[in-house]
């Protein structure tokens, strides 16, 4: 199958500085085949006409708990543990297999139209997260979220490694599998010594959480006198290629360690923010070498999947925190959003750009809304102007996920009817 | 002219805690007929479906320039004196009134498909605003920002004058006319008496900046010994009504003047965070009783005029600010963007909640799309999960001005292609 994307304005992200090529975009069944002029022996299938579009790659959310869809809008604007035990716990504790299933749907059909092309889920039930990704076409790192509870119980993470051996680089190679500790505040020294080795076993990467409010910060130097970071760090989890969201309370000392071991930061904004966690220092990260990704986090926390508000929050707020126009520019996000994503997951090689011989996930953005005016710069037109509506197409590994607004691998009906369903009745049952 | 809207979910943003009526809004002429059950002797000239539909009072953007649209996505994360000086100036001084003109065409048709019927605008060459505001049907509050150079020259504030005997409750009534002295730093005290007087004869409302940036604190501090508040409360400037945009390095003592001259804060964190000026203290405002509205500020520093996105930044922004999540909770967010809005300009009576007797400005959002699912509520919905591109049907004084998703009192191709050749037109003799 040949697609043509014809007359296009392509945004590659393929530099350090922001490349802009008029012109068309081949792909060749899951691949690019060429950024720039379509060459004569080019014969497509298809053609899409991209004028007044910016083609860009399709955006990576680094870090999310879909399934949670279903508890949005449901309980919000409370002191964190009371929306925590008393709101989310309760619903959390009645979901079936299929209601992770239900609410993967409900969230891909959010992810696609947003312009999301990859998402990094650390969750339960993984199995019915990874049949919805197999399923709809969408790409994703999968992780069952590893909470310890008593030294015996190793059970969760058998399951993550069953995980990794159903469904590493399955589903035509779009479903990558980490392992998934939760949190140092949730995982002992013993556990997490058992999940490195793993992990060495498998040559899995981790998926974790990692300083993410003050509570946290204050436990771990109560019971170890360090840091987060420091903790995992003299833990030797590092040594594992790692991906951590939050990272919003962190030394100068956590800096160098996450620079030092290439641990990317998963900067959650919007959670974050709802949550009344805080900053993190993103303008240091990046100064520092880190690389930072970008994530919506569980969209109970947020309440949305949307990657362009992620972008927004990042590239504005870090200037008022600051006190400084210049931090985060609009270019800065969109690597975060994009190839920092796909670093952060492990899979630069294969994503996060629009290059001759990566996979083909990349979205067409329609330019030709008012607030796209004056067509100086789609880079600052993009992350300070744009919305997720203004996703027009989706194509994921060369398949077509949405075309015009329409998405082409889900019946959306269905999905939404079912998810309204599946979340009253969690609701009402807790 | 009988319009019904039929079978939404109506919010009416008409108490201090939400209120949510499932059921239909009739609109008679200019004004809401009734809320709720339609009468039997109703019998309307359009009916509109409004089933899943959130029926709400259009957005109020009660500060912003709306023909600096002709300057955004030119000049980015540059420091800010750099940006004005180098950038916007040289372009601002290029325009003509017909400029002035096709940017707020521009901006309006921005402004409508974002759901926002009322906005506060403060520029030069009004005129030309004011036959925008006139033809498409939108409602505003205009005014000549006023800055004084020489001692003798009172001739911005002669124009400001005739804008007001020529605008004042013109256009059906849509249109406002206030004096805005544009800040204490560009404005002399006696500069400031003058005006202050001709509100005073007038009737005229004031429109200001107050404290938006340290260095305008240093200033005033320096000349006057006082902050920016402070100083404006002693030349008596607040015994007119005022709404004030920013008010971001504000005293205890600042806040309790602006509570007793009972002066509206038009807070524009989109803005005031692009430029590195900092975090206005909403909740601080909220407790101490100070009306609180929102505002995109120009969209050349922002860079739209897209209200959901500053409700979506208070609600956010503020509790990570204070380490709070209960703070500015998403009711509270979406009373500033509406009935707040409408107190700051003098216009509560008129508009800002659907009540019987009031305006019929109203806008129809789309509660269909993934992320408002599951239907929970749509006040966090809309605050956490909304863009500006759910609005799928916009009503002004009872005229429709969009319905779903057209355009119904512009041709937007023609204000869009008008609006490039412009921008590119100045760009190039900059």
């Amino acid at each position: 199958m040949k697609i043509l994307l014809k007359n296009g304005t392509i945004l590659t992200m393929a530099g350090s500085e922001p490349e802009i090529i008029e012109g068309d975009l081949g792909i060749e069944d899951e691949s690019i085949a060429y950024v720039g002029d379509t060459p004569g022996d080019f014969i497509p299938d298809k053609i899409i006409d991209a004028s007044k579009k910016i083609i860009m790659p399709g955006l990576v959310n680094a870090h999310t708990h879909i399934a949670m869809s279903l508890m949005r809008h449901y309980a919000d604007d409370l002191p964190f543990w009371e929306w925590l035990n008393d709101r989310i716990l309760p619903m959390e504790e009645k979901l079936t297999p299929d209601d992770v299933y239900t609410g993967s749907l409900l969230s891909i059909a959010e992810m696609i139209r947003s312009g999301t092309t990859t998402f990094a889920d650390m969750y339960f039930f993984m199995d019915a997260v990874a049949e919805a990704v197999a399923e709809t076409g969408i790409r994703a790192n999968i992780s069952r979220g590893l909470v310890f509870n008593e030294a015996a119980d190793l059970k969760k993470l058998d399951i993550g490694v069953k995980l990794f051996h159903d469904w590493h680089k399955k589903a035509g190679g779009r479903i990558h599998v980490d392992l998934a500790p939760h949190a140092p505040y949730t995982c002992g020294p013993e556990y997490l010594e058992h999940v490195r080795k793993s992990a060495e076993e498998l040559g899995a990467h981790i998926h974790t959480h990692l300083s993410e409010s003050r509570k946290e910060i204050e436990t771990i130097y109560s019971l170890y006198n360090s840091s987060p970071i420091a903790y995992m760090e003299k833990l030797g989890m590092f040594r594992q290629k790692t991906f951590a969201a939050h990272c919003v309370y962190v030394s100068f000392d956590d800096i160098r360690i996450l620079a030092d071991y290439d641990v990317s930061v998963v900067n959650n904004p919007g959670s974050n923010f709802k949550l009344g966690n805080g900053f993190a220092p993103i303008p240091r990260f990046l100064n520092a070498g880190v690389n930072v990704a970008l994530g919506t986090d569980g969209p109970a926390s947020n309440n949305n999947l949307n990657v362009f508000e992620e972008m927004n929050l990042a590239a504005l707020v870090n200037k008022a925190v600051h006190e400084d126009s210049t931090v985060v520019p609009a270019y800065t996000a969109l690597q975060m959003a994009t190839i920092n994503g796909a670093r952060a997951l492990g899979r630069e090689d294969e994503i996060g750009s629009l290059e001759a011989g990566k996979k083909a996930d990349i979205i067409l953005v329609d330019g030709g809304k008012p607030h796209f005016y004056p067509n100086f710069n789609p880079v600052p037109a993009l992350v300070y102007a744009g919305q997720s509506a203004d996703v027009d197409t989706v194509i994921c590994n060369g398949r077509l996920l949405m075309e015009q607004g329409t998405l082409c691998t889900m019946n959306e009906d269905d999905v939404l009817a079912k998810a309204e369903k599946t979340s009253h009745r969690l609701a009402l049952s807790s």
